[in-house]
């Protein structure tokens, strides 16, 4: 009953009678109301699509960034509150900085996915660096190490999954179905890059133009694609 | 329903079930009480006009600031609580004078919009420089550096957007629809003028006049405008 | 309704559904019930005239100051609850001292009242010097600096305005319409006190007199009237 | 209503929707409960008279102390609770004290009673030598510097008045009544004993003793009367 | 009413609208609960009675300690929490040891006394030595020093007073009225002990025995009675 | 009333009306839960006897510790919640070694018990090592020194007694009474034993074997019984 | 009942009436909505089994970790949430990496174990390190240390057993009884992971493959099974 829940929930970090925690389930509810993100991993490496909402003909389109990125291998696609996002993605730029100056080397995709959640984890803990509540955000991080190409999940949990391929956001649940069975381990990178934005088609409610979509790829440096390679992403469709 | 979501905004800066932020959509609220701010990007630069509220007669028009300079080529708009806007502008204003000290060249536009937001984000996380609540405010940002011309747009979350144009306040509605109408990237700053004042005639409830308007543009430099050029622009209307 | 509100303002400082902010709402409250304070500008200076409530024969008038000094150039009328009044004049006695010492020149008037502003703004941050509820005052804080005579009026919510001429406390609705009335530009420093006396009068339950009224002027410097230049104005009237 | 009133005061230090402080008006409530304090000034020096209420036969009345020194120039009578006064007192003297040491003279009256409502305004605050609470106390400060003697009444609130004579506690409203009715400036020091203690004697609800009063003066010493100092004056009546 | 009470003790030091500090109030309930203790002084020292509750025969009656040495010349007897007791006993030892070694000479009784309340009154602030609650104790401190034997009450409010005779605890009211018909100023050592028994035996619900009573001295030395010296008080009676 | 209660057990660590503290007494609570554990202080030194839960033929009997040593010459058997027991135990022997090695003999019985006990006393008042609640815990402390054998017994309130024999946990009110028939100071340790494992066996619910209980002695030095010596005292009964 | 419950968890950790935890008896509830693991302890080693959800086919199997390495000597198998999980493996990887620095030698597995539970123990204590809930996960902590191996299980509440054969999670009422049955001390290695992976593929829903178990060995050292080896044990079924 929805009454009862609220007696657990204020304490930002606490467990309910169930076991569960809901201000993480709150979050998580918070990226299903956000745009969709769609990840692919290939032998060749990694393609990220995201659709971008523009509400607004005056809105510049190329500062509504869902796909940023974290260092020369890794890049992200994001779904939810966008200043959450910038705060974990900056908190991930200066580790990876960090471990190249300390170490002469790029940090890997995992350690690097494990430091973003070692911060979503510790909301409430009032630490310096943690917020008083989760992240409510998720992430599809891209990366290229000695490894080959990887593909991580993250949730507002700071729980990580390693995914071949992924759909987060309000289109999500019909973009993994259609990614399960469109999806194999031996795609061209250029077969992902239709899968992709074929699929982002299907759960956006308006026509797909280089305006509203942006596609990165890890293949094995980020790249963003401009506009006139997602438009020609787009008439391959 | 109205009384179960004061269960959920009592902790400052926690999810609702729904994955919402109360107190930063009620922060938000504070601004559509606020007076009307229009911002135009044209090739040659940024206009910002604001209605000023002059509540009576005895109050000093030019003490009503709603246009404050950041920077020589930064400006900002605002709408909502003077007093949080004023403690943003400060802040803004202190990281772009350290910019300039420590490298020696002015801050870009993007970075000082970002420092503000930063600092707007991390409310009630109890840090010396933020607040205990959202800051209730919005902001224009009109800027001129080493891309040309651009305007930002604020909102409490910590979260900003590139704009070609753009309104707040509690006239932002009206006056959005009319900047989609009436706006194109390749107006003159003298079109911009025109088109600002009189979205603003439309929807100020009194008549415009030099004391209860504000114009500002950033073109490179920035500039409020005299009382008599002010007039000028409402005798073209 | 009243009790809703009740939900949202026991955080010191946060926002209610509407985007209020009802300590900063309850604090101007309390001003209501304060004794009326008047200033206005003329090009000679500014006067200040205040209501003294006199609650028992015993009392000493001279020991209930509602008009104080600020620095040679500055002083300030107030209304609200007088403890909070002394800590915030306190302050600006000492940044207008440091300022002295730093620069080797007067603090401007400007500076002096956006200094005890953003002491008003931080209610509830925990910090220092700062209050764990708003300030329960209104100042009119008349000037002379190198701009010339000026006269501003804040509030507890830290905004500040500059005036010609305006009234605070429990009579300031009436004065401030007699103010629009009676004040213009050009009236000399003889008729403002003129007129700031007989409004109070208009405002009192009480006959006017030395006792029960004080008078300052900034004029360029502060001076608080003896009893006998209080009585001079009386009889003026 | 009583109900509603609670919704306002849990927070220590903050407004009701009236505008008021709860705490503080609590804090009054309890100083009606004290035993009555009255204070007079003459041009020879001030006069301290209090009730004591000796609960039990078995008590030491010497152990009573509800008129203490603070400094050779200052003593003060309290209503209310009498470890919180102590306090306070214990506060004043090392101020007083530091003062003799780093100046090299007496602190004025006015500085000391500042000093303490400095304290007790800032309740609520969590500094150090602050309380969680206002002070349950009032006082009446009487002392004697380069101004001649003085009388200084403090509240809870951390306001202070100066008087020329004032009636603390239970009794204080007939008190004050009978003391405007008695008082005038030109009475001499023996009239202004004859008087507190005639009024003691009117509001206290057993016969007057040199066992449940007590006299002080500061002329321009203080000094507390002996046992049959007050039995003399009690004579007198 | 009972349920509008508990608005108000939630915040452990705060008043209640008629001015009360309920913790304290109910901190002297935990007293009202506790075994019986009595004090008398007399021109040749102070004698000190406890009731010790043995609740079972298994117990060691010399480890339930109700009466305890301060210092040599100091002692007290105590009634409510044990704990908090020892805390407050501990805190004086310390306080009279540090006094003698700074001083070269023992600590006054009234300043020994003074130092446990400023302990016992700071509940509540977050000081390192001070308790989140009234500490739940009252002492009888009995002492010895330059100016003669003295006898001083403490409650948990952090007051005291000084007594000739004082009972403490559950049966304290009965034993008050016994003491104010038995005891007069001039009464021996010797009689003192016989009275001090003789009452105990009147509010106790069993047979006194040296097992469940306690009896010391200061005169001028701290000593706690043999049980053969109790033994030798009961005969008396 | 039951709900009443609520309304004052939130505070941690206050007073309820009736001037009890109710955390104290629920962590009592806890206690009586929890497994029996045995003490007989004899003169030749201390038996310890508990009953061990085995709540699984899979669970390792020896790493259910419910005796643990402290010192060589001082031992403990517990009740309650196990790592509570296991955080006092250890800071019991920090400060039995610190002892040590200051003063270069073994630290009393009494004064390591009244160490713990101050541990246990302060929670809920935010110290390093403090508890936010109390330990829901009792100890039964066996020991050898200077005074020869001794053994204490402490609760949840920080209080601790002397007892000659003590049961505490789920079964302690029939051990109890069945130590007042059996025990008497002159009971040889062999007896002792034998009466310790005969009353657990009354209140086990199952038989006793090595595997579910343990038995210790203090004698002078502290010795955990082996399966075969457990045995042995079992073949005894 | 259930809404009275609520009024004692809001403080994260303080008792019940009935003297129980309700946030540590939450968290356990978190773990039984956990995947089951099985841990047997042989006298060749320890043998870890877990049950993998593999929730979508695009994810990789190897990146659900639910077994993992804290030192050459130890393992782990967890079930609950598995970012808690992470943090204590970190803590306890740390705490052993510092061991064998400062000492030259690997941990035991029960320091190892009492470190882990140390921290899991402070739970709302505002220590830096600890987290403001509990932990909600469970560890069977597999290890080989100069004492052979050894098999601990870890829950919420910080207390730890040592096991010959333990389950949690989901599956973990039924799989304790199979190990009752199936379990002695003299069963091979070989034979565990048989038991281990038998009793698995009772309480999993789906058929048990090399993608959705893991099995572990710590037999001296840790060893995780390749895919292949699982598939052998799968073949012995």
């Amino acid at each position: 009953m929805f009454l009862t829940r609220t007696e657990y929930d204020r304490g930002v970090n606490t467990f309910s009678p169930e076991g569960r925690l809901f201000q993480v389930e709150y979050a998580i509810e918070a990226i299903k109301l956000g745009s969709t993100a769609i990840g692919l991993k290939t032998k060749e490496g990694v393609v990220l699509a995201v659709e971008k909402r523009i509400t607004s003909p005056l809105l510049e389109p190329s500062s509504v960034e869902k796909i940023m990125e974290i260092d020369d291998h890794i890049g992200c696609a994001m779904s939810g509150l966008i200043a959450d996002a910038r705060t974990l993605v900056e908190h991930a730029r200066v580790e990876t900085q960090n471990h190249r100056f300390s170490y002469g080397e790029p940090m890997t995709v995992e350690s690097t996915t494990q430091a973003l959640c070692d911060l979503a984890l510790r909301f409430g803990e009032g630490d310096e660096e943690s917020m008083s509540r989760p992240f409510g955000v998720s992430l599809l991080i891209a990366g290229h190490d000695e490894n080959g190409p990887s593909l991580y999940y993250t949730d507002p949990s700071g729980t990580f999954w390693q995914c071949n391929a992924k759909a987060i956001g309000s289109g999500s649940e019909g973009a993994d179905s259609s990614l399960q069975e469109q999806y194999n381990k031996d795609i061209t990178l250029k077969e992902a890059e239709t899968i992709a934005l074929s699929i982002l088609r299907q759960v956006m409610e308006e026509k797909v133009t280089p305006n509203n979509v942006d596609i990165a790829k890890v293949a094995p440096a980020y790249h963003l694609y401009t506009p006139s390679e997602v438009e020609a992403v787009i008439n391959r469709l």
